[in-house]
């Protein structure tokens, strides 16, 4: 995003009148429409507020903008030559739509990321920089000739990755599977939304953890699903819940992550995997076993996927290399019956005609190489001195007023305010000191939750940013 | 996908037994599913359709399959250790979600291609490998050190890709724009997926030209927008008719791909153009500009875009470099309104958490690359090459059978059949010949029209492919 330059001699305020007189001249911000308030374009920009305001009254002048109290800024409708113009009214098309927008307190901290400004992001659960295996892609552009074809490619993936993953999958994961049943995708969000589009119909019910991630995801209202919680004990789901709930509501699917599930960090128990899967091979119903972190286990390693015991063609298993690898790679993948695959990867024909062939070649490079075991160490190693970083601040700093288990894998630690907090409030104190993290109401758990990922910030950052966090949740509860 | 060996000494049958079993122990085709006809495995794997019937005879045997006249050959049910599950019924999942499945003729096609027969391919409209800048993007590769954090990208496109894009636009369509106003997009497919799923609801109305390589696409009829088609006359569209249209069904959106036009290869009128915007502007309706084809002119130069025009926000430019450099970079972009790029950057990090960073890497350093220009200018002498030879096989052969006009550039040839034909059978006949092309009914044109796109199949092919069109109508007409 544009931001005005510091070391120019034109004064800030008027390099910000002219970028958006520009962008009005090309209809980029066409007649009618709205401009940030005031103060959130000071935000984004990192100037002070009054710069802005004196941006806006220089325009105001010109007649290019104009205000009325109460319903903020917009660009004048009436401009010279334009004056019998009705261009269309976007606002009234971007509300429309079959795909709903993120929640609120999702864009709020995606905002926070991309404004630039230098929070502390516990909110991210990605990879710090130095985290991600930078090096070894350099060395697999530089000396790995690239010959691949590049027309569009097999639309279910490229073959010498498929090949790659049904290796890696049967090594680090005890899934045997065979190249015809994997599918190539853009990430684990990928696989996510070509099920609900594809498999699910408006009105079907579905059962997930209750907290979930994938309550975070607007995609499943999107798609008119309903979705039932299960509630996640220290071994996970229990069955019993599933059984339940088929009764009640007829669910379609069940939604599971089973390793260091997001948010909570809990890890389904052996037995469970089994009693799951017979149970749900019983209701004749699929399960979605999303199994992102399995690979950053930093204590023990985790039991043996749902999918490695399934011969019956219940589960779809979705994994990705954004957790272990490189989330900017964008490769994720699912195992799933042949039937599911063919219609998957016609709707994504529909959808982007598939992906590109440079983030697949390096994939099918970085799984084939014998690297991958000692850059998996290194990764634990790191993660598990970053949990444990965070989980002392957080035992020094707010010992009374937390509670959380020490997650054993993944990226994120769960946190119980011991005390009644607005979810809200409590965001934007953090906000107002520089510190990023997610409401655990985002997830849909009761308030009172926090997740906070120790992947993500500078390692020197992860004290300061608990002490920022520690501030904001006084100031919160004293309020 | 996987093909017997002919070097093994194992028998093929029993390959193919051997690997049908193995995907139905590990759940790939679970209890109940449906399996191949006998003629189409064998038509995907090569071999004679009495090697699959022994194959299937084994399985039989073995009763892991089996058949009943009519409903054909099915993984068996009560296999022993299952015989009380009720495994998911994936083919009433697959029957569900919202995206619709492809057109019936675009799936053959589409099974053809993957086939890995050697079929001539006049059907896809891509460029052949030796047209990409292959060796460009390999020095690429090598030469540039990858330096580029590898998190979650931005999700409205890498920065410098879009910096690189705002100049391109500038230097090769006259469109100016800001890095703010352009979204990267996994090619056109993915800029129109996100149109008509963001800014249009279900019952609403938009104009097409008829025909339009958009009817092909089942995401109109799967977002429930109901579409009418516009004249495509010499000089393009007529505005009269979208005033007609708009009148009638209030339409909301104009569809429209002014340059070489998929499939006629129309170019629309300087004078249309503006005339065009001019409507849209009063009626207040925006415009989708599809301009995959503009650098492709082989006689003269198109017009400026309708988006260099624009002054009000009205025109959603759409462009890719799957036309000009290769599709299988993935790589398109969008120009479109600050409000507009908002809601749809948000919609799509709910589909794929946005793109890799590795194609934008890699296209960001073309499109800056001054290898552009002379690469261009090979590729229109090999198209203008590709279109002569094409063009003058059909003359030699088909004189009196079909008649067309010379397309000014794009990648295909808009063929009208001057004798009535059955579509499907002729799609047949040439199937058989080893031909593939699209038939005109898939891009709703009335029957009797076929799209050949001279970009795809090796030059040497191009007079063989069609004297086995011509074989192939031929057959069709005298039946």
């Amino acid at each position: 995003m544009w931001k005005p330059d510091r070391t120019s001699k034109t004064a800030l305020y008027q390099q910000i009148a002219e970028y958006i007189e520009q962008r009005i001249t090309l209809g980029e911000m066409p007649p009618g429409s709205m401009l940030p308030s005031e103060r959130k374009l000071a935000e984004q920009l990192g100037v002070n507020r009054s710069t802005v305001v004196q941006a806006y009254e220089n325009l105001r002048a010109s007649g290019i903008i104009d205000s009325t109290t109460g319903s903020g800024t917009r660009v004048t409708k009436s401009r010279m030559g334009m004056a019998q113009l009705q261009t269309p009214n976007w606002n009234r098309y971007v509300e429309g739509g079959t795909l709903l927008p993120s929640l609120p307190f999702l864009r709020k901290i995606r905002e926070g990321v991309q404004s630039g400004e230098p929070f502390i992001n516990f909110a991210n659960g990605e990879l710090a920089p130095e985290l991600s295996p930078n090096e070894w892609i350099r060395n697999v552009l530089q000396n790995q000739p690239f010959h691949e074809p590049l027309g569009y490619g097999d639309p279910q993936g490229y073959v010498p990755l498929r090949n790659a993953l049904a290796s890696f999958l049967l090594e680090h994961r005890a899934i045997k599977a065979t190249d015809d049943s994997i599918l190539v995708t853009s990430g684990s969000q990928q696989s996510l939304y070509l099920i609900t589009q594809c498999l699910l119909s408006p009105g079907d019910a579905v059962a997930i953890e209750n907290p979930s991630y994938n309550y975070s995801l607007p995609m499943f209202q999107s798609a008119g699903i309903r979705l039932f919680g299960l509630t996640v004990d220290k071994d996970g789901v229990d069955p019993e819940e599933i059984r339940t709930l088929f009764k009640l509501h007829r669910i379609r699917m069940v939604f599971l992550n089973p390793n260091y599930q997001n948010p909570t960090g809990t890890v389904l128990s052996t037995q469970r995997r089994a009693d799951i899967l017979a149970c749900c091979e019983q209701l004749g119903i699929p399960i979605v076993e999303d199994d992102p972190f399995s690979l950053t286990s930093m204590d023990e390693e985790v039991p043996p996927p749902i999918k490695s015991l399934d011969r019956s063609g219940t589960v779809l298993y979705i994994g990705s290399l954004s957790k272990v690898a490189a989330s900017g790679l964008r490769i994720g993948w699912m195992v799933a019956p042949h039937t599911v695959l063919q219609r998957l990867v016609d709707a994504r024909q529909q959808m982007d005609f598939g992906l590109s062939i440079f983030p697949q070649w390096i994939a099918a490079h970085l799984l084939d190489s014998s690297a991958l075991t000692p850059h998996l160490y290194r990764l634990r190693e790191a993660l598990r001195s970053r949990r444990n970083l965070m989980a002392n601040a957080l035992n020094r700093m707010l010992r009374d007023k937390i509670s959380f288990e020490l997650p054993a894998g993944g990226l994120n630690l769960w946190c119980k305010i011991n005390e009644d907090v607005d979810d809200y409030t409590l965001l934007r104190n953090g906000f107002k000191r520089g510190v990023l993290f997610v409401p655990g109401s985002v997830y849909g758990s009761e308030a009172g939750f926090v997740r906070l990922s120790y992947a993500r910030p500078a390692v020197e950052d992860i004290e300061i940013g608990i002490s920022k966090f520690s501030e904001a949740l006084h100031e919160t509860i004293t309020r």
